[in-house]
């Protein structure tokens, strides 16, 4: 009986562990579920006769070495940092790794001893990066076989709320870490290249430079830049390319709301408020605007944000409750992001009956050896089931535990530590995804570059 | 005969080496000047009797024993860092030390000894930290003595054109160090109080956020917020104070001017840019406007920035030939903020024939023992004679100069690392300052507090 030993068993992992547990029966796999939380795990095993729920702390040295030991396949789904303690573990015992993070310079100093040993240690084989990757590959390769050049790469991806739940001004709701979508774009300027010129867009400005894409039967939705679009350009060997851009997905009009906060200086991270256990939303809004002994918080922003008295603007920020004076937001030595996420998580929160959506949207140009010039755009949209089984779940989920079942079927072979973006990795994985309602729609299109 | 060690004999010693070698012969004091470069260290001495030039590197710890031990009092004009170590050397051989650089944590560990030793490690006694310390603290204690309140401080410096000397539309040529004039601000909001409450202003609103002030016979300026005034209130012991902000003096209009380089992009100095050493004028302009087949880079900005045909912003941009496409910048992997420096460098360098001019400027609000509101205006406007005797050398080295020979003569004694904010040691300084030309004028105005 093979055994694969799923290590984190968040909120992330209930498709996951469904699958498994679907395969494990007639396939006779035991699913061993890992968890600091024991409960977390019992949950996901659900009885399961193939399941078993372990408690289990990374820290605890012993019984990590006993579960990697008794596994064949591990799936690491702890916070990105701590895989390289599963992986180094993984790779003594000669067992295969999946994670859904991104390459860490750590994992990657490993590769040549794991390819030694005809390992896989696959990563970035959830959602984004994850799906993206097997995605796009699947054309650009398609293109290449066929002997184009590609020209144009665009990707976008985004959570957002499903449409029977879009029930604020915002057309948002946080379906992923809060945080996140906080603190989007900072550090650094939005890097990209258009037609073969390197684009810069500096942080406040990022939400005012969208772009418009639009997706059938779901409307039109917008997209903002990414802050490095360019190191897609060696991951897919794309050197050729003219335009190389990433963008995050919202629902028209959210950026341009959005930048509001970023304008007032409101998502900043870098710094601690001082007494800002004591603010309530009015005061926090009134830190960022000028002192005056009589005008309201609402004029002064108002006029500091040029907002007109008709501008739905407005409402956006009404609706957050942003001018209650007797809200204490509550949080000691915060940084104003740290504020905003308060206020934000109570207002964007799912409902028990909401359900979300994933888009993702690629936009792929190439040269014919004709010298003509064509497009394929391809599409996905999930939506979630209910609040375990939902569309982010899906979407990161379903790819690892697909990826791990053809791994222990040694369908999936190549030894190191990769990403998925060889077709001999990424065919058996979308047609298995296809089958589970993961499906991309490919069009050709006319060629949408700028030139 | 005493002697005096100067270590460092840049741009900013001419004035401080020009007043201690004219009070030398008839104190019977020795300078000693140390530079790496010994033509700059002679060039200072020149030829003086009681003078020496010394050719002398920091990390020459041999030299640095024999020179120190040698002196009665040291001053340091070296990079901040570095002050430490001819710090602990002073220490080691009981001299007294002075800088014009803000007390480093390392330092300031070494104040229990200092104490001990009943050494002066004066810092923080050049222009700005150090007249504005002096001229300050000389007002604020005075309105204490008399029993009143400080309730508002707001002090302002900068070091600009002389008006003779002013021939550009942005009304400013860089008297100091370049890079510093790009970069300020970054880093954090600006933080101040407001009538008791605090205020932050994210960096891209910084240079529209500005205030005015009035100089009579110079006009008017204005002023953006520094980015932390509030450590001013334990310095100076304002705790009831409620209104806090320090300032950076410009001409009327810089701001609103230098923040279309804000809103662009070009002042980040946190990423390097793509074949940087390729880019001409144009090129650095054109990475972040949004690609166009067709329209015109100068639209584009036009566009973006909302500019209006008749708008002198657009000329200030012209001036700087900016649009130039021809113009290569010619550094390797730069930051935007580099490349924006290097080509201001060239057009607001001072002529040889030009004169600088320091501007500084303190409102303090205080309320009497009637509870009455009042205000004392303190200003100061020092204007270079040459390329020598700037502006910036007189008001940086004076003060150090003076302290240095008040400290050898025993006037000032008070033992500790410190800055100068004690009557005793302010005193002395201003008078003779007001001997040498450096006069604040101070005016009783109608209060100008927000409430």
């Amino acid at each position: 009986m093979k055994q694969i030993l799923v290590i984190g068993a968040g909120r992330s992992t209930s498709s996951l562990i469904k699958y498994l547990l679907d395969h494990a029966s007639k396939n006779n796999y035991m699913v061993v579920i890992a968890d600091m939380d024991i409960e977390m795990a019992k949950a996901r095993a659900n009885n399961h006769s193939s399941a078993k729920a372990v408690a289990f702390s990374i820290e605890d040295k012993e019984l990590k070495k006993q579960l990697i030991q008794a596994a064949d396949v591990v799936v690491s789904m702890l916070p990105a940092s701590l895989h390289i303690k599963v992986a180094k573990t993984c790779l003594e015992f000669k067992k295969h790794l999946l994670t859904a993070s991104y390459i860490s310079d750590d994992l990657l100093k490993l590769n040549d001893e794991v390819k030694k040993a005809g390992l896989v240690f696959m990563n970035e084989i959830g959602l984004d990066p994850g799906l993206d990757h097997m995605s796009a590959m699947h054309i650009i390769n398609k293109l290449r076989e066929e002997g184009h050049k590609i020209v144009l790469f665009e990707s976008f991806c985004g959570g957002l709320v499903a449409p029977e739940s879009d029930t604020n001004l915002w057309n948002y709701k946080f379906t992923w870490n809060p945080r996140n979508v906080v603190i989007a774009g900072q550090g650094g300027a939005a890097k990209f290249i258009q037609e073969g010129r390197y684009k810069y867009i500096p942080y406040h400005k990022l939400f005012r430079r969208t772009e418009f894409i639009n997706v059938e039967k779901f409307g039109k939705f917008e997209v903002y830049a990414n802050r490095d679009s360019l190191k897609y350009r060696e991951i897919y060997n794309l050197d050729s390319v003219l335009t190389l851009y990433r963008g995050t997905i919202r629902r028209v009009g959210f950026s341009r709301a959005w930048d509001m906060f970023v304008q007032l200086g409101m998502t900043d991270d870098s710094y601690i408020l001082d007494a800002s256990e004591k603010l309530s939303n009015r005061d926090f809004i009134n830190l960022f605007l000028p002192f005056h002994p009589t005008d309201s918080v609402e004029i002064k922003l108002r006029h500091q944000l040029k907002i007109d008295q008709d501008d739905i603007m407005w409402e956006k920020l009404v609706e957050l409750d942003l001018f209650n004076p007797n809200k204490i937001i509550g949080l000691k030595n915060a940084t104003p992001a740290k504020m905003l996420e308060a206020i934000l998580a109570e207002k964007w929160k799912l409902e028990p009956t909401d359900k979300d959506m994933v888009v993702m949207y690629h936009k792929i140009g190439y040269q014919t050896q004709q010298d003509d010039l064509k497009q394929i755009d391809s599409k996905l949209v999930v939506l979630g089931e209910n609040q375990t089984f939902t569309a982010m779940a899906k979407t990161v989920g379903l790819p690892i535990a697909i990826a791990a079942v053809k791994v222990l079927q040694g369908i999936i072979t190549q030894p190191g530590v990769q990403l998925p973006i060889t077709k001999a990795v990424y065919q058996p994985i979308l047609d298995e995804l296809a089958q589970n309602g993961i499906v991309f729609t490919e069009h050709a299109v006319p060629y949408e570059g700028y030139e």
